[in-house]
């Protein structure tokens, strides 16, 4: 797939989604930089619409398709999580009717918020279901499937993460983000090396599932065969998509987190940021702290917060042990 | 006590503590308006210097004691909480050392950032023990002792939340906040008095705890004889003092909060809001939700949430079983 997208795309999806998503805060923590001698911007997605940065790519793509005036009498989606929030928080944004197609695996929190947002949701016994139920019902010609993240306007929206943080906060070193099919770091680098070629761009996703890294080493994208055994929900993709691995694989540097500095830097994010933090969001900050320690000199960082959709069996196996007696430092 | 404090006297601390603290946000949920049929606005002082609205107090007492040119060498404070922080950190903004009298069972975060603010802190066995060393430091004339709630001083800097608040949305029909020395309750009082004779201002303490409760009945200062039960960690104080009684006393309401809803508002103020909120926030929220329902017609009401200091020993006793099945609007 040949893609060539561009800043002035991610500045168009910004425009396209501006009052519709909210500007999220950028948060720091004295502490951390204190602690780290370097100074660490979070991009803090858990405050966007449902929560979580998928919000501004299903938002994108709805607004692009009613600007090219194609705008469907009805949107599909699968997924067990975010982007089933996502799509049908924007179909019912714009007005437009939604179905979801969820695995009945899916957290109940999610499915609750789904519905909440006017969705029509159908519970599948699999993803596979899911999965077949969405492309049947996308061959109606009036039923448009927007998918979580291989898709041009996808990773435009999400591409106004990175953007948006470094309108704010102006350039820096290197950019962090997690990678589930990996949308969300296609756009922050189309962004990134649009606003300056010395931007580090850099990826990190679960090592019990790195498909992605995987497909890196290789050369062509390799599959799971089954979800992987990940607190990090938002990165547990089975492969990442023909159009985002040809972006992944100029990302500068990509990283594979062990589950227990996952867990590690949800709790530290948490207290630090007195923020709900997912724990996806914490790939990001091990890969920065990592990435740091190799560096001269002291660095200025963004890190992107994917978002705070957590449900109460995975918060407690968060919080089981205390990682907060080991500070950061002490690493 | 006679104390007599008013609007300008709040307003007063709000221009000195300006640029110090943090204009704290506003939060909402549009779920929860919706399923409640109410709207509710929170003012999140977990977002606050040292995550807690105790920062306004301990700030304003030293501005005030600068501006009337009482500067003292050596500030001296006795917690095992969130004042404890506080006087650390405001201590250390105005370049003034400080000592910090903890009990050794105070939490090792809150022990941690006390050092991390650079105080000097001092572990004592009991509290007992800390109460008569910081007696004993505080009687030398270079130093001064900022107590948690029962100071004038301490009450206009808390007061500042609520006229902040308002400054910000405008009026409201009520205010909630939890009760554990007063401070925060008799500031809001005062504040929201001025701003209109119509604004309820309503209080809320754990069952487990409710000496302010049994005061107010019996129209006497009562005293617990040892720390109550609760998961309420800011409310756990074992007598409001005999400035902030005669405040409490004016409040529209008051109400004794079950420890089980004390988790239930802990899980869902976290999920719906997408921040780290102590269960001492809670108690607003469940207070709110009770008073909510005796009215007629929609009502517009502000709920103060004291802060998001939480170990892990506490975060894991919250999550322990899921709430988030159960609605709002189902209970």
């Amino acid at each position: 797939m040949n893609s060539t997208l561009e800043l002035k795309d991610i500045i168009n999806a910004k425009s396209r989604i501006s009052g519709l998503v909210n500007e999220t805060p950028i948060l720091t923590s004295s502490l951390l930089n204190t602690w780290l001698g370097h100074t660490i911007y979070f991009k803090a997605e858990g405050f966007q619409k449902i929560g979580a940065f998928k919000a501004r790519g299903a938002c994108n793509t709805i607004a692009w398709l009613i600007e090219n005036h194609h705008t469907p009498k009805h949107f599909v989606a699968n997924s067990s999580g975010n982007h089933a929030q996502a799509v049908a928080w924007a179909a019912n944004r714009f007005d437009i009717p939604a179905t979801i197609y969820m695995p009945d695996y899916s957290s109940k929190v999610k499915i609750q918020a789904t519905k909440a947002y006017g969705a029509q949701v159908i519970l599948c016994e699999t993803r596979q279901e899911a999965d077949d139920l969405v492309k049947r019902a996308s061959e109606n010609p009036d039923t448009y499937w927007i998918p979580p993240y291989n898709h041009e306007q996808v990773i435009c929206g999400q591409g106004t993460v990175a953007l948006e943080a470094m309108n704010s906060i102006g350039e820096v070193d290197a950019v962090f983000g997690p990678c589930g099919g990996g949308g969300l770091l296609s756009g922050s680098l189309i962004a990134s090396r649009g606003l300056s070629k010395n931007i580090k761009v850099i990826g990190a996703e679960p090592l019990a599932g790195n498909d992605a890294a995987e497909s890196l080493r290789k050369n062509s994208i390799q599959r799971l065969s089954s979800a992987p055994n990940t607190l990090a929900d938002g990165a547990m993709t089975l492969a990442v998509g023909d159009i985002t691995f040809e972006y992944l694989k100029q990302l500068d540097d990509f990283y594979e987190i062990t589950e227990d500095t996952i867990i590690y830097w949800t709790q530290w994010l948490t207290h630090l940021l007195k923020s709900r933090i997912e724990p996806t969001s914490a790939l990001g900050m091990e890969a920065a702290f990592q990435w740091l320690q190799k560096q001269k000199g002291k660095k200025t960082v963004l890190i992107i917060l994917s978002g705070a959709n957590i449900d109460q069996a995975t918060t407690n196996k968060i919080w089981q042990n205390d990682c907060l007696t080991t500070e950061p430092f002490k690493l």
